[in-house]
C-alpha cells in the first residue's frame, strides 16, 4: 500500500484495455497476503489481478529480491512462457506506458511468420566446419517432440557417422553432389504399423515423419544451421549403408550443416540459393468454406 | 580513427576469440571510404571486419542517425536475420564485454528447444473467443512456406465457415467432443498424384502436408493459439461437410483456437491437458551410424 505500489497498480488498471487488447493479462505480485491484497485492490478501484508471494518464492526464482527486500521488478512473459523482456529496479512514473509500449512492439512482432520459418529454405551450400554431437542431439529431440496419431511417434532416426556417412554419400544422386561436403546426414525412417491405419487411405506414418521433421528444420535453423530434406537417392543403398529393415520406408534424407560458400555449387544452385522463394499463390491451396473456392460464400 | 571508434574496435578485436566461440562475426560499419578502413585497420592491428558506409543507408535504416549524423549503436543479428538485442547512443567503455555478455545469454537460448517445440501439445481447452482471418491466414502463410519434393507443394487446406464448420462438427467422433466449442478447424487434405511417387514405397504426399503442418503448429503456438491435429472423424463426412472431391485424402483436421477452460474437458482430458508429455526414450527412435544401435559403433 505504498504510494509506488498504488500508482504503478493504477496506472497499469488504467491502462488494461489497451493490454487486453494485446491479449495481454497484467498481474501484480506482492509480499503482502491476500487478505491485505484484496482490500488494497478494492480501497483503489484496482483491475489488474494481484498475487500474494508472503515466502517470496516467484520473487526470488525472478530475481527480483535484493538483500531480503524485493525490487520493483516487470516481466513480459509470451504465450510459450518465455521471457521476452524484463526491467528490475522499476521507476513508477511512466512505466506502464513503457510496458504497453514494449509490449506492443513484441505481439507486433509475433504477429509476423515466425523467422525461423520466414528463413528456412533448401539451402545447399553446407560448410564441411563439423556440428557437434550434441547440436544433432537437440535436432532429434526437437523432432521427436512433435505430435503423432495416438502419440505412435512413428518416426525413426539414423545419424550416419564414420563408414555409414561415407557410404550413404555413395547412395546420393547426381543432382545432389552437393551434399557430399555436408559434416551430417540422417536417415528418417518409418513402416506404415508403426502407425494409425484409419479408413479413407490415412495412413499416418509418413504424415507423422513430416511433422517430426517440420520441428527438426525449424530448431535448426534457429541455431544456424541448414536443415535440407532430400529424396534424391538410391533408396536400397541407403537402407544398405545405414543397415535399415528391408520393410522400412526411407522417406527422406535430411541433410545437415553450418552456412558455407555458395561458390562452390553449380550456377544453377548458387542461383537459387539466394533466389526468390518460388510458392503458388496461397489462394491455389487453401480455401474458406469449401474445397475449391477462393472466397467465403462463392459455393462450390 | 576517433579515439572512441579506435577503442571500441580494439576491444572488439581482443574479444573476438569469445564472439567466434559462440559462432558470431563482428563488424564494425562506419562512414569512412574502404581505402580510410583499411588503413585504420592496417595502423591498429584490428581484426574485426570493416564495413564502409558513405551514403549513411544502413545505418539510417538502423535508426543510427540523428541530426545527419551517426549514433554509436550496436545490433545483434541472429541467424535468421533477426534483431535480438541493440542500443543506440553506446558509451565505449566496457561495451564489447556487456556485448559478449548479452550474446552469451542468447546464444544458450537458442541452443535450448525452440521454445514453441517445447511449450505445443495436443491441448484441448479451446475457448470459444473468435480467431480473426488475418490470423488463421498468417497459419496457412506458415504451412505454405513449408519444403516440398520439387517443391511440389502437395497440401491442401481447407477452413470450415458457417455452415460448413456446423456440417464438419457432426464428423468428429465422440472423443472429439472438445473441437466442437473450436471457432476454426480447418482440414488438410491431399492426392498421391500431386507430389512426387518414388521407387521404395517413397509416396511423398503425406509427408510434406506434415512438414506444413509442422510449421502452421509452430506459427500458431507462438500467437498464443492451440493449433490441435486430429485425427478422429469420419473421413467420407468431412470430405461431404467440406466438398472436398473423392480422390483425396483427408489426413487430419487441425482445431484452432485460444487457450480456454480446462475445466470443460473430460476428467481424463482435463488431466492430460497440464500432465507431463509422455515419449519414448529419444535412444528408441534415433539412432547413430546403424539403424537399431544407440551408441556409435556398436554395430547391428
Amino acid at each position: 500500500m505504498t504510494q509506488g505500489c498504488t500508482r504503478e497498480d493504477q496506472d497499469f488498471t488504467r491502462r488494461l484495455p489497451d493490454f487486453a487488447a494485446l491479449r495481454a493479462k497484467v498481474a501484480g505480485i506482492s509480499p503482502d497476503p491476500p487478505e491485505r491484497l484484496a482490500k488494497f485492490r478494492e480501497r483503489y478501484g484496482l483491475r489488474i489481478t494481484l498475487l500474494a508471494d508472503p515466502e517470496l518464492e516467484p520473487a526470488a526464482a525472478y530475481g527480483a529480491v535484493k538483500d531480503g527486500k524485493t525490487l520493483r521488478s516487470t516481466f513480459i512473459i509470451d504465450p510459450t512462457w518465455t521471457i521476452r523482456w524484463y526491467e528490475r529496479g522499476v521507476k513508477v512514473p511512466r512505466h506502464a506506458e513503457q510496458v504497453l509500449s514494449v509490449l506492443r512492439e513484441i505481439v507486433t512482432a509475433d504477429r509476423e511468420l515466425d523467422p525461423a520459418i520466414r528463413f528456412r529454405r533448401a539451402y545447399r551450400a553446407t560448410a564441411d566446419e563439423p556440428v557437434d554431437k550434441a547440436t544433432v542431439e537437440r535436432l532429434l529431440q526437437a523432432a521427436h517432440l512433435s505430435p503423432s496419431c495416438f502419440n505412435n511417434q512413428p518416426w525413426r532416426f539414423v545419424v550416419a557417422e564414420g563408414e555409414s556417412l561415407t557410404a550413404l554419400k555413395e547412395a546420393l544422386t547426381g543432382g545432389n553432389y552437393w551434399a557430399k561436403r555436408a559434416p551430417v546426414i540422417l536417415a528418417v525412417a518409418s513402416k506404415p504399423d508403426l502407425d494409425c491405419r484409419l479408413a479413407g487411405g490415412r495412413d499416418y506414418f509418413l504424415f507423422g515423419c513430416g511433422m517430426a521433421v517440420g520441428n527438426l528444420m525449424i530448431q535448426a535453423t534457429r541455431m544456424g544451421l541448414i536443415a535440407h530434406p532430400i529424396a534424391g537417392f538410391d533408396p536400397e543403398k541407403v537402407k544398405e549403408a545405414l543397415r535399415i529393415l528391408e520393410e522400412y520406408v526411407v522417406i527422406a534424407l535430411v541433410v545437415v550443416g553450418y552456412h558455407g560458400d555458395p561458390n562452390l555449387l553449380s550456377d544453377k544452385h548458387k542461383t537459387l540459393e539466394y533466389g526468390p522463394r518460388e510458392r503458388k499463390p496461397l489462394a491455389e491451396v487453401a480455401f474458406w468454406r469449401y474445397f475449391g473456392t477462393k472466397e467465403a460464400g462463392n459455393g462450390k
